[in-house]
């Protein structure tokens, strides 16, 4: 119950070279503001832009030696590999149509690499890394960040244990409303690349939000998506990809799902909600109320699972950081994955077995990328796809 | 404000014969609550068992003259159309597969119908009443309880001045619990005939709530559904009809819709609930939680209307009975159908404008046949189908 | 589960003469409503205004016989004892200070009354009734009509059941936003009568809803207030009676408790709340959102339970009209307050122990009355005081 | 929007001394992990016991240089002085009977100090420490960690501006279940020590948590305390300090107030709740569900605000992190109030005026101690005592 309050010795922290933007980079600073929380990352080494005097000021609000601050990722690559004390892991939070050449690139060296979703925007970039980390065995994490929360955990250890009887029907929406407006208004740093294929990738709400609303799914299930029926829309007029998108899905052992997502939505901020149901339960949780998780039974009260509590699941229990009450959020969720990412890189090559959840990895990655493309065939044929494999 | 609860002397009241079942039978023992509660209607006559004695128990239940207690509705027409003091309205709550008869029956004689939804459970029968209907000008209401709610009224009131701008996507989902148990446990009124397609109709989930669902959605918005894309599901073993439905739906103006039943929901009991999105705004409302509706506004506060309040819309607040604070429920909901129909048989043949929101009439009732028949069609080939016409 | 909604034989109703008001007033509509409603009582005589005229429109409305409309109490006593089909028991919903007469007067003669709260103004006239009542042996009940909730009933036998253990504290709070203005907006019917210590009593607050939130206490834990010490304030500019009162309160057995009564509180419409702390577990209820009842555990998940379903209490189930999900209301509260008092009636000098629970009656109407005596008392000297005994 | 994630360079940070427990301290592990993660401090000494062994431990969990790890405040306070890079604040986080003697030494050496709350248990000891900290002038600043909540800064900033008209009422509950259970079940760390006269002071729940409930309304309003009426309850067999409190409260400007404490409420975590009770509206917060601000309107729609939205009033808005739907919480609102000691830090002597909020400083820890003293006084005399001053 003090996962990410611990006193943790600063010896003990990974070294970190971080590829992405610096001062106003809304994930990037996420993600350093999840390490510090969780206090087993020290940023060391950084490309943070194409531009010497932008990358050299973000290095320095850093602290980073001047030397460690690196205006490409192929340079900071080629530079730390030769260093004694060169870094432990890549963190990269660039654009999505840049990430598949650092991951690569690192991969290729065997340096362990701590990539934000969507992994790629390509599907046959997605499977080379898929191909290459095997190959390599080297630690690779997609940060699905949802699933780090305690009650998104706890939902998972209680379906795996049956609360619910037989999984028969898995909802997931994720409704946010930025897209409603006027997207010119937004500018360049506001969401506009959100549309733009090129730097968006081939789907907008799927590629962008639908992602984490699949993976959670599969996390919830442990089932995979075997077939998908997908609708996608441009409610918004003059939008270029789907702000709004229906997925049907099949899933392992003839579980159904319906996905919805819309980034289009006014008066929904970051709504990520599913309801599992199953024989004779149903479980909801919502990302804005993140710290419960209902449970609905049939022809009975319904529960109020709170984080925090003692009637949690082991699984879920072993992430808390504070007492109930005491609310988490968001950069909380974010930091329980870098602390098993820790517990990871600790483990060296045994890292997957080495959490008692498994760590969202290059295959989860892929999913994410071969559910967009699913999904635009899908939608072309106004019909039924398979779920591409690996 | 004072809507059912005003002070109606008993003489202004109609005449109600009923064909439907007596002690014990659910739904026609709500119609009967709901009369009561609005005050403008008698019960003097009835057909509630084709067992004599069975009938003659509950009509003097009612306290009916020997004389008008019926033991078929063919009966009932025959006699009362020959008397003076004869019946003004029939109320129909048999079991769906017995509405078609009495129903043309009635409206031949020219005898103003109610009848419970879904109308009949096949499409050209429908049809055949909608145009007899037509032909005779009676007035004929389908009792669709949701559309009674104060706040139903409000959003459908709201959408139509515009206050969440252009609609743009509705979404809605009907979830039950009842069938997600063995259904052999459930006995015969239980709802064990839900599964049997000679009585519940052609189709499950869709037929007994997903046409109250998908009436709510062209109520609230005034838009025709033109094409339906269905998928029928069966999520529990064993199960005849579906138990679970989604369903994509086009409107006209270029609305898309989304619908999902499921009668194997544990944890939901009556839940109904509906979101609108506009371009500005969405609106959403919970059938267990009737009494509020929330409008999400883009990047501002959520506003939470409430029934009984200063700020409701006209349409909305001229059916209102209590204050805000003390709670309406269901059967507030049946009677402001009812205290329309009053008005509506009070006007005559002027029924269809004498009240401000639209009476569910028979063409309502036959959209809602012509759902289930368009879901079949659909779900057989996988793909979308065009919503029939009367 | 079929409380209200139960088809009643018409012939096996009360007779009811009703003191009150006619059209356009509030309560005595919401008193005919649940009469209706539950299906027990018939209006066959009344006092509707001491205006021949107004009186006699009023009894039309009613369809009463024109020799049963009256324009005193008195005289509708006098007649109606000296005929055959004389009344069942009288129903008296007039202005508080306008109880006491009738309700001396009709037990005087044996008829059976049923009295709006609070009782009456002044302490020594309740303490009058409670003694004629107990001398005459005559069905007296106080509607009291909160006491009718479903899920109010729940919680009283979870407590009675010792599911939160020992009680150690009750909390109630009573809010509501009408007073927060200026009252001369507010206009005769409006409530502004509710300022004048002659119409509404010697407090405000206090006496128009502490008396409720009182009985809800002393109903839920059986146990009888023992002391108590009031602040009873005026934060309303110009108010004369109390509009926010704070009332401390010792109960039998070493319970303690804290009411707190606003009719000032904008944003509150009729916020009756009430928190029930044991040793293990507080059950918590709100008149708002009367369908569900909460109980926090000592370190586990909340339980929701809801009304009608299979887990609820018997007490609490057996008074149920519709299943869950269709939401009953104030209403159906008021009426099962009258299908009580019409068991009642029908078990004549057994009348205390027809009933699961106890009905409201004479002595708790005094003890509304006592409360106000004894917050004035306690207010005036700061401290604590005795709560006066009948 | 930017406020804690923001990227801010390592070398503008605060040397930290800190004064408390290593490992295993709870809420010293707090203010580390805030500290973290608004990113203005770094721990270079401290005292984490009086055990060389534990304190060496700690000190190196920490990385401190190990001539910086102290075994007594009073060393630290000799050493530091004499450094050149001697800390810039000392932060102290000892149980509350510890906080007098270093407060009043590192005070007297002008070093800035952080204490947590409540601020000593003796109100003369408070009293000292208000004189020497204005002679002194030296940054002091009190852990009033729910002042750091947006919502709560929105709340205060709504007030201010009139949003409710003239503030007639305010109440607080703050309500915990820790204490339902046997004490002695909870062990030395665990909360034991709070039923402890010598180390919790005089008082239980209202010293615990009263203090942070009084704090909120005198924060919320500007309007401090002048008279109170307390009951102190052991409602706990066996405890010796109360377990719940209810105190009655004036303000200045004649405004009047209720505060609720319990540690022994069953189903309730860290139950801080307000409701602000104004002319023409209500604001409402929990602590529990700190995102978003209840506004209840006369007669009208609930406003449900929401950190993060473009209608946050810009003194919320200023200390916001995350956008809306990204949850904050607990460790947020901390790390709030510590970057605000960083702002107040960096403009040295003109401290007070360099935020816009006001930092919680010595005068209000003394007014939390007074506030003990109060409630004992009062409640020995069963009724209404002055606030005392400074």
């Amino acid at each position: 119950m003090r996962n990410l309050v611990d006193d943790i010795p600063k010896r003990s922290r990974f070294k970190v070279g971080m590829v992405g933007r610096g001062k106003g980079a809304f994930f990037a600073s996420y993600h350093r503001a999840a390490m510090r929380l969780c206090n087993r990352f020290n940023i060391v080494a950084g490309v943070f832009s194409s531009d010497p005097l932008t990358c050299r000021e973000a290095g320095e609000a850093f602290d980073l030696a001047p030397d460690r601050i690196y205006t490409s990722f192929a340079k900071m690559a080629e530079r730390e590999v030769a260093r004694e004390d060169r870094i432990d892991v890549v963190v990269i939070v660039t654009p999505n149509h840049l990430h598949f050449e650092p991951c690569r690139l690192f991969l290729e060296l065997g340096i362990p690499v701590i990539c934000d979703k969507p992994l790629v925007n390509d599907l046959d970039e997605a499977r080379a890394l898929v191909r290459l980390a095997e190959r390599k065995g080297v630690f690779f994490a997609v940060t699905y960040t949802y699933c780090g929360y305690p009650m998104v955990r706890d939902a998972r250890a209680r379906i795996r244990a049956g609360e619910i009887g037989d999984v028969r029907f898995m909802y997931v929406e994720y409704l946010l409303e930025w897209g409603a407006d006027d997207l010119s208004k937004l500018g360049a740093k506001g969401g506009i690349w959100r549309d733009d294929p090129r730097k968006a990738g081939a789907t907008g709400s799927i590629g962008d939000v639908g992602t984490h609303a699949f993976n959670i799914l599969e996390f919830l299930s442990g089932r995979r998506c075997t077939e998908l029926s997908a609708r996608l829309s441009r409610i918004v007029p003059g939008r270029v990809l789907d702000d709004t998108g229906i997925l049907q899905l099949n899933f392992e052992g003839g579980i159904e799902g319906l996905l919805w997502t819309s980034q289009a939505a006014p008066g929904h901020r970051n709504g990520l909600r599913f309801k599992i149901i199953g024989s004779n339960g149903s479980l909801e949780w919502s990302q804005e109320a993140p710290e419960t998780l209902k449970l609905g039974r049939l022809g009975q009260s319904d529960l109020i699972y709170r984080r925090g509590q003692s009637d949690m699941m082991p699984e879920a229990a072993a992430i808390v950081s504070l007492p109930a009450g005491n609310s988490e959020g968001y950069l909380e969720a974010l930091g329980v994955l870098y602390a098993d990412f820790a517990t990871g890189l600790e483990a060296g090559p045994t890292w997957r077995t080495s959490v008692a959840t498994p760590i969202p990895d290059v295959v989860e990655g892929m999913r994410g990328v071969a559910l967009s493309e699913a999904s635009i065939r899908s939608d072309a044929r106004r019909g039924w796809v398979s779920f591409p494999n690996g």
